[in-house]
């Protein structure tokens, strides 16, 4: 029997500004990766998705970020590795705060946007975060890339990994992602995305962008998208592997 | 036997920005009001005040305020009360995740500022304070104003209060705090600001500044001050009561 | 020949964060309240804004806020004078240096939100308002609600006043805006919204709520609304006015 | 006869928090580095420091930056071209409307901290910043590090550069910067510190660390510093260049 995780980013609104359909999200996935504030995320529209994630019973994770409201987390920081350590056990400890409140726990942490790229492979900045983890609550597990570093190096230092995928994005022979900035590094087609989900559950791989296969251990698909066909793509994604039997399921049920 | 507690705001400073002497504040206060990055305190640096009253033994509580960092959140804001349950659950989260880190824990919540004095009498945000700390952990104590209407309010609905007393303000003669647009607000003497702390241990209240006896039941006194002379202030205080036989120490071991 | 200025806020995103049909309101409006980053729009997004606005020959103000992102400058704030006008001229002097970069000039200022009613009728945050157009340009004509203290405060100063009138609201008998707490406050069916400033640009004035006519003069509506179908109202309340032979125009190009 | 301008970084406080000591170096200083809001600076301060610059006759550059305010923009920031334009552009007219309501006006341009540092080798973020500058007002001078790539790159572009030495630092035999990570990089013995400046002003160039000579070709010297003993630097670099016969005026006199 196959097991598989599906988490998205959630609370990513900002105040009076909203982003994404949280309300739909959290129907379809099984893991929640929630806005702690430094990308995205005020303390008011956190607790609401908070609650929402609780009436729908999904598993919730700290989405840290650097310290860039404007530039939602997506632009490179050389940030100290002091700096990086108390911020990211800040917005954990924020987050555990809301999540309290609203009846739940935090379970995860999966850094996001430019951190999350930086860490697949930069060892200062990776030390930097499994430390803050590990010293603000050492049963949180870490989600990173399928294949990183990283991942390697958190469980070295004792801490629950969970390797992901990402369903939307073409990946190089060597099962690494495609960048961006080539051509057809981010799939569109709902039914080719849905299908390669599948194939990665049944495979353990998918065909990279030169047609070989490429092998990926992932424990978590990660159906995230800012496109507005985002919502539709998670569904399809999850309909198409609950059909073929798999059990969509949050990876702390499936290891515990 | 006689206790009290002696509080101080720590944790000020901001980024490369510093603001007061937090080693040489530790090493007399009883109690740390410990900045929660809302008016004041970023991640890095709330830490290692963190570690430095821990290592001092002193019991740590978190200083939330409103939004307002340029503003030092002394600027009274008309927030919704949804907003202000956010933000001050958001802040001992985080604060308590850094307390984590530190080897210690947080005990008690002080408001500051202009959020502090709203709350006095305001019971709209009063509630909402109260509401807070209450679905985040309800074994942390309140701080508040000795004689104002929100440590009744956290009484009844269960919260454990501590009310405090000013060491360098004047007082009415029915007990309030003199206005500082007033003159002879703010004293200056330490010799006076001294001899008055020992006053309102011993004789359950302090001269009035028109030179009545006014009662005051205080569980802490508050030795935080502006000046430059603030630490003297604070050392005299906590002399002048030990030589008189008071024991100084945190309101938890006084009331446990 | 009657004429009249038809403004709407623009310029309101925040990052990844949008707000608003930009472009749309952009073709129908002839003033644009162009976000200063104090309670919304970043440099950028800024700056985009102006570009389109000068594409479309639209005339551009400076919507001043309160420092408030996350509130979008709806929260009332207590603020020192000497922080308002500072807080003032620094985003009008922003504004200005992203025009020139648009080839284009700022040619009035109208505060925002919580700011935009606070001085109505605040006399001490009105002139610190008042204090900063004229240190930084008195040129500047300031856009205020019509009939309020504001208007004639300014014109005492010497700055140019623009009354404005508030497509979407309900009117009292005497001529303020009915409370958005009153039920019918807020007007939604845009015949009637469009009819209203028909008759507010024929007969100087609009029907009250209570059903008797009240006299308003305005010299621009705001046609700004968060509604999904602000657009099309304000589309409605252009052709209307047009049809009627009404000159739909900046009050630059009236009252010059 | 020789000329040469001293510079300093000044208005770096934010609200409640103080730094350096603005009016003494005032009162040495020919050229204000004014923060403007992104690494430092709130309005109400920089209103401030620009009215004692203007009281001063200190000419005022536009000290712009990263938006970082927490880590005082000295982390490198991974921030694209249109980004930073408008980043720049808006510090510039920010400062340009305070400067207007102080009396004075903005003549020139220093990048602050990691910014300073990236331009001078990068050309992508370089040419933004020169961009900005020439979109802005193209009459300002921008001052970068002496002998650095993007005073090339602006002088193509049109734009009055102005080369800096700073003095307390140390320089390699090929003119650029110790890295502050190495031993000797920053000097503090006051009188060697003055001795350099005089050489350089008078023999073109410094001792560099290998004990030859380094020819350094400098407009202006940098005289700020973190260091307590900061004014007291200047002061004695400003009095030794005037006792032999160098006369310390703004570039912007030198070279009109």
């Amino acid at each position: 029997m196959k097991f598989i995780d599906l988490n998205s980013d959630l609370g990513e609104g900002f105040g009076q500004w909203k982003m994404g359909d949280d309300n739909a999200m959290l129907s379809i996935v099984t893991s929640a990766n929630v806005a702690c504030g430094f990308h995205a995320g005020d303390p008011a529209g956190i607790l609401q998705t908070l609650k929402a994630a609780h009436e729908n019973q999904v598993v919730i994770g700290a989405h840290v970020s650097y310290p860039d409201l404007v530039g939602f987390g997506r632009r490179n920081m050389d940030i100290s590795s002091n700096e990086l350590i108390a911020d990211v056990i800040y917005q954990i400890g924020a987050l555990k705060g809301l999540a309290t409140a609203a009846g739940t726990t935090v379970s995860y942490v999966k850094p996001h946007g430019a951190l999350y790229n930086t860490i697949a492979n930069d060892e200062y900045q990776a030390l930097a975060v499994i430390t803050a983890i590990r010293e603000v609550d050492d049963n949180l597990a870490l989600i990173g890339l399928a294949g990183s570093r990283i991942l390697d190096l958190a469980r070295e230092k004792g801490l629950r990994t969970v390797a992901e995928a990402f369903a939307d994005r073409a990946y190089t022979p060597q099962g690494t992602l495609v960048s961006r900035r080539e051509k057809g590094a981010v799939l569109h087609d709902t039914n080719e995305i849905a299908r390669r989900m599948l194939q990665l559950v049944t495979e353990g791989g998918v065909d990279a962008i030169d047609g070989s296969f490429t092998h990926i251990q992932a424990d978590s698909i990660c159906v995230h998208g800012d496109s507005p066909g985002a919502v539709e793509m998670a569904r399809q994604v999850k309909i198409t592997l609950q059909q073929a039997g798999i059990t969509v399921q949050s990876f702390i049920q499936t290891n515990k």
